[in-house]
C-alpha cells in the first residue's frame, strides 16, 4: 500500500492511498485509526503534502562507505545519529529554500523509515513490526556550515531542508537492494542501492530506540550514497527510490 | 506571572498560575487561548509537570567562558547550537533515568527560554515580544558518549535528559544577572549568573530563528556555567535560578 497525505477540502481527510484509479481518501490517520471513504480523486487533482508530520527526524551520517570516503570521513563503529528539526520537513513540489549567504548547499538522497508505533529499546528482530513503511527523503545540507560549525544542527536544520515523499510504501523491503538516485536538472548525480547501507534498518532502529523513544510518524533517514553535490536557485532535484517513487523539489534562493 | 502545568483531573485543565493561596487553574493554554477558572488548589495537592511540551528543544553549547574552558573548548564565534529530542523532556521530581553502560553522565544547569509565538528571522530588538518566559533546565549529558560520538545527539538525547521547570516566569529578566546554581545531594557544584552568557538571549533567539522557525512552546537552553560533574543512581539534583525557582530531580540508573 502507498500512503499519501494531501491538501484536501474536508477537515478530517488528510490521508489517502494510491489506487489504479486515483487517490482513495480516508478519514483519520494511519498512525491511529483510519477509515476508507468512497471517494477517489484523480491524482492530477490532489496536492501531495509531506506524507507525515514527524515529532522527530533522526538521521544517520556516513552510512554508505563511498559517501563517507568522498567527505574524507571514516565509517563509524556505531550509527552516527543526528537530528533535523521537524520544521525542515516539506512535501513533494514544495521549494527547497536556500537562505542567501549560507555557502554551498548539497542534495543527499536517502531512504527514510517511517515509524508506526511507540518504539523503545526494540530488539533488531522485532523492528519490522514497529515500522509503518518507507519514503524518499532529501537530507539537504549546507556543506560549508557543516564543516565550520561545531555541530551539524544549523547546516542540516534550515526550514525546508527535509523534503519527504511522495508516498509511504508499506511493502518496501530495504534489504532487497532497490536503486536510490538523485538527479539534478535531469543529470544523474547520486546512484546506489539500499543494500549498500553500512548499518541496516533493523540495526539503526534498534540503536536509536535504545536512546530515545520513537513515536508514530517519527522519521529516520538512513544515509546517502556517494555523489552529493551543490544545488542552486532554479534547480530541480529529484530523489528516486525504486518501488517508492520520485520526490521532486525545485530550489529557490531567498 | 509564574505558569505551571499540572496533572489535573479535568481534561481541559493542564495549566495554572502560582498565586499566594495556591495554584490557580486555567482552561486552555497560555500558548493559544486560556481562561482563568475559580479553582485554586493548595500547592501540596498538585503534581507539577514539565511547564511545556516543546516541538523542539534547541541548546547552545559553550556559552559560558568558564565552562568552555573546563571542557578544553574554545568559545565559538557564533552560537553553537544543537538539538535535544522532545522525548528528553521531564518535569520536576520526575527521575533522570541513566541507562546502564553509558559511562559518565553530567548535570548542566541552564536557563531555558520558552517561546510564545511563531518566530522566524526575528531581529534582536524584537525578540522580547516573542518570548513567553523563562524556566530552569538541566541539560543532562552522557559525557563519555559526547566525547566519542561524531555528533552529540546520543549523549544529549536519552529519554529524561531534559528536566524543565518548575514554572515559566513571564517577568524574568535574563540580563539582570540572576544566580544560576546546581546542587547535588546538597553540595554546590555549579554557580554562575545569567549575565555571564557569551551570547545573550536576544542574540541567541535571533540567530536560531534565522535557521529554523520557532513555534509556541519551543524551548532554547542557553548554556551552562562551569562546575559540571557526574550524577549517579540515588542522587538528588537541584537546578536553582534566582527568581524562577528550584528544579529538583532524583537520579536512577536502570
Amino acid at each position: 500500500m502507498k500512503i499519501v497525505r494531501i491538501d484536501a477540502e474536508a477537515d478530517d481527510i488528510t490521508y489517502g492511498t494510491v489506487e489504479p484509479e486515483g487517490i482513495r481518501l480516508y478519514h483519520g490517520s494511519p498512525f491511529f485509526l483510519w477509515e476508507r471513504s468512497e471517494t477517489v480523486l484523480p491524482i492530477t487533482e490532489v496536492k501531495l503534502l509531506s506524507p507525515v508530520i514527524p515529532t522527530k527526524v533522526i538521521a544517520v551520517g556516513r552510512n554508505y562507505v563511498d559517501h563517507a570516503a568522498e567527505l574524507g570521513s571514516k565509517v563509524p563503529d556505531t550509527p552516527a545519529i543526528f537530528l533535523k528539526p521537524p520544521t525542515t520537513v516539506i512535501g513533494p513540489m514544495a521549494p527547497i529554500r536556500i537562505p542567501r549567504g549560507v555557502g554551498e548547499v548539497h542534495h543527499e538522497a536517502e531512504l527514510a523509515i517511517v515509524m508506526g508505533r511507540v518504539t523503545r529499546n526494540v530488539k533488531e528482530e522485532d523492528v519490522a513490526s514497529h515500522i509503518l513503511g518507507y519514503t524518499a527523503a532529501n537530507d539537504v545540507t549546507a556543506r560549508d556550515l557543516q564543516r565550520s560549525d561545531v555541530q551539524w544542527t544549523r547546516a542540516k536544520g534550515f526550514d525546508s531542508f527535509c523534503p519527504l515523499g511522495p508516498a509511504i510504501d508499506t511493502e518496501f523491503d530495504p534489504s532487497a537492494g532497490n536503486d536510490i538516485t538523485c538527479t539534478v536538472n535531469g543529470e544523474l548525480r547520486q546512484s546506489g542501492t539500499t543494500a549498500d547501507m553500512v548499518f541496516g534498518v533493523a540495526e539503526i532502529v534498534s540503536f536509536v530506540s535504545a536512546v530515545m523513544t520513537l513515536l508514530p510518524g517519527d522519521v529516520i533517514l538512513t544515509g546517502t550514497p556517494a555523489g552529493v553535490g551543490p544545488i542552486t536557485d532554479g534547480d530541480r532535484v529529484e530523489v528516486a527510490i525504486e518501488g517508492i517513487g520520485v520526490l521532486l523539489n525545485p530550489v529557490v534562493e531567498m
